[in-house]
């Protein structure tokens, strides 16, 4: 173990991320569970790419048979790609007709990025302070973004449970939010550089999943479209079923003009996209001949198709609604009993426990939060801390995660609690 | 046929490119073969993803055999990428011993644009005229690229083809371009830009694989050096034995501080690396926390090392360097007796045939260009028109391409321009 952390630290370059204080050795995967070398097992409650369970044989058996087949870019026909493209867009909303496919949510973000400036003429891109869209050049501004000039713009993040706190805003949480959204689009307006779109992740995953203001996002989307700009959904976390509804913006209930998706598509296999109405897309093609070697390919379409066929044949919407319910409804009941545990959000299978040092501050705690996160890897469970302050336990498990899982984690996590809080 | 093309409009919109006015349906890849929805048979000699065949058992298999154990990210420990890392950087001059793996050749030259800004503190990047290095807001920058001011600039690419014609500069090409690259550096220093490095596909392969002069990347690299630079080496094409060598930057003798490679690393599974020196790599980590989700992946290092153990068992280094040869001597023979093939360039497997006017005014000829690609295509043979000017016909086709493959070609170019050129 210390040997390949040596090789690793050679390999990579010191300083490459790496999970838990005592990095785990992982050999196998088969659904929910992943292996160590030591043939120990682990609960995966962290991955969302896996998102129809590790190793899943109809996948496997796709893309192998493919790859056995024909991989080759899209610059050729080939009837597999048109396939998994009609089915993808067929699971989001009707003014989304065509799509741009890549490898990673980077690349997606990029794209939608180019295609609102492209289609709008307009620089300005607002996001909020705490999130993350990708590591690229371009996209990486939007990381944890404080600036107010330049052509990249924040709005803090929309959430209610610090709204009123010592040093939070005070007033309407909504109007709060709304105001600051309308300052930043006057000022792209002021500055000259105009908007051409706001580009946030619908369930701000990277944020701590916080309870949004109910409307904020469709009243932004008035706002957005009535400045001309673009309402850009980042589905790369939030969509394929992980809420519980196919894509983040239907629990927000708006409609974005172009969406952003990866992880979970290809199940492991790189694949991202990003998708609009039929106009912008052709207007963002002829403007940047874009091209991407390995994007569209016939395995990349079969990891794709394999990954819809597992949602639909397992019914894993429905599963995912249910399970995800019941587990964030048994979360809850323990908020009482537990101090640090201030708030329980989320939807569907990607919940979020907020971790405070007291409930008169609020304030947040982020080691509490990784003593919790090593303490269930302790039991076999794998989670993870995150949020804008680091404070959030988060869990986020394959889809295929069952009531059983469910009840299993419960057992560790009531155990995890009596440990660490008495 | 129609019918996918208008499916494809609509997917992915009008204007996504197409090969050939009239394209072709492939289903089908064995080796340097592909074939068409009817059965017919063309031999790939454009294709330098695929590089040890298309559809190679070995690396199906063990791509596949990694599907069905663990697909996972890189923040758990895992052997199979380490010992990937460690087999590509061997590869490597003994500078080259960290690498950060990615997906695309964007994203590799996204990574090693940041890594030269970060270890140096400065910003200028230095590109040439007719490049291509990817598709990102930052990376095409550097596409086609005629910028004197920001912080990406270029040089004329370096050739010697038209060197001293009508229109074109006089005197030794090589002190010609090398003092373009000087005049550029002093302009990032007058302008306060600093620095960064020189960012080039070290055989210039978009600019039409030319005749470099002598000498100009390790003077280059001097230079770029006293200026506190980095010489970047983009391998996406040009590296893994395309040229009869491991890297492009072996054939043009000098010692790049970065490497990008791409393209044909994980035979069509998306693979991508930016390699340095261990500090450049840890400044960089430093830096950013750069993390990709679908890189340094179980899979990824399942399909890198099955085409690093093909190149070595079927000795594909020294095969390439035997046909290549062969090919291009076999091709250089109809010069004298086709004056629209001004020229013939290239190394190892792959060619550039230069399509001029004429033999005078050297008018680059791109629709002649395109006519032979069309007419290769009738006879079986799919290759493509590249190059600064797009009259430069390209061979490039897998590396498994044997003696036998080339003497078939050369019996259908010769038919080619028999029936094109009398």
């Amino acid at each position: 173990m210390s040997d390949l952390k040596s090789r690793r630290d050679a390999c990579f370059g010191a300083g490459s991320t790496l999970f838990y204080s005592d990095p785990i050795h992982i050999v196998r995967g088969e659904g929910v569970h992943l292996f160590d070398a030591d043939g120990r097992r682990y609960v995966d409650m962290y991955n969302n790419v896996p998102s129809v369970g590790h190793c899943h044989p109809h996948v496997v058996e796709a893309v192998s048979n493919q790859l056995g087949t024909l991989n080759v870019h899209n610059r050729y026909l080939h009837e597999g790609i048109l396939e998994y493209a009609e089915r993808l867009i067929g699971k989001h909303h009707d003014g989304i007709e065509s799509v741009v496919f890549s490898c990673t949510g980077t690349e997606a973000n990029e794209v939608a990025m180019m295609m609102a400036r492209g289609a709008t003429g307009a620089e300005g891109i607002i996001c909020t302070d705490a999130a993350y869209h990708g590591n690229s050049t371009e996209v990486d501004r939007l990381s944890h973004c404080k600036a107010n000039t330049g052509n990249v713009r924040s709005i803090p993040f929309p959430e209610t449970f610090r709204f009123g706190q010592v040093d939070a805003p005070t007033g309407d949480p909504l109007d709060y939010f709304i105001g600051k959204l309308t300052e930043v689009i006057a000022g792209f307006e002021r500055d000259g550089v105009g908007l051409a779109g706001l580009l946030v992740c619908p369930i701000f995953a990277n944020e701590g999943l916080p309870n949004v203001p109910a409307g904020f996002l469709s009243k932004a989307r008035d706002l957005v479209h009535d400045a001309g700009g673009l309402m850009i959904s980042d589905e790369v976390q939030a969509g394929v079923c992980r809420t519980g509804r196919w894509w983040g913006y239907e629990v927000m209930e708006f409609l974005p003009d172009i969406v952003t998706m990866g992880k979970p598509l290809g199940a492991g296999f790189p694949v991202a996209a990003t998708a609009a109405s039929r106009e912008l897309v052709e207007t963002f093609r002829k403007k940047t001949r874009y091209f991407n070697t390995f994007a569209s390919s016939p395995a990349q379409a079969a990891a794709g198709n394999a990954v819809l066929d597992v949602i639909e044949k397992e019914h894993l919407l429905e599963s995912v609604a249910a399970v995800g319910d019941w587990l964030r409804t048994e979360l809850a009941k323990f908020k009482d009993q537990c101090e640090p545990m201030a708030d329980v959000r989320g939807s569907g299978l990607f919940a979020a426990l907020e971790w405070v040092k007291d409930r008169v501050s609020l304030e947040p705690d982020r080691a509490g939060a990784i003593r919790v996160v090593d303490a269930l890897k302790d039991r076999g469970f794998l989670t993870s801390n995150a949020g804008a302050y680091g404070n959030v336990v988060k869990l986020r498990p394959p889809l295929v995660f069952s009531q059983n899982d469910a009840e299993e984690f419960m057992t560790a996590f009531e155990d995890v609690l009596t440990d660490l809080h008495g």
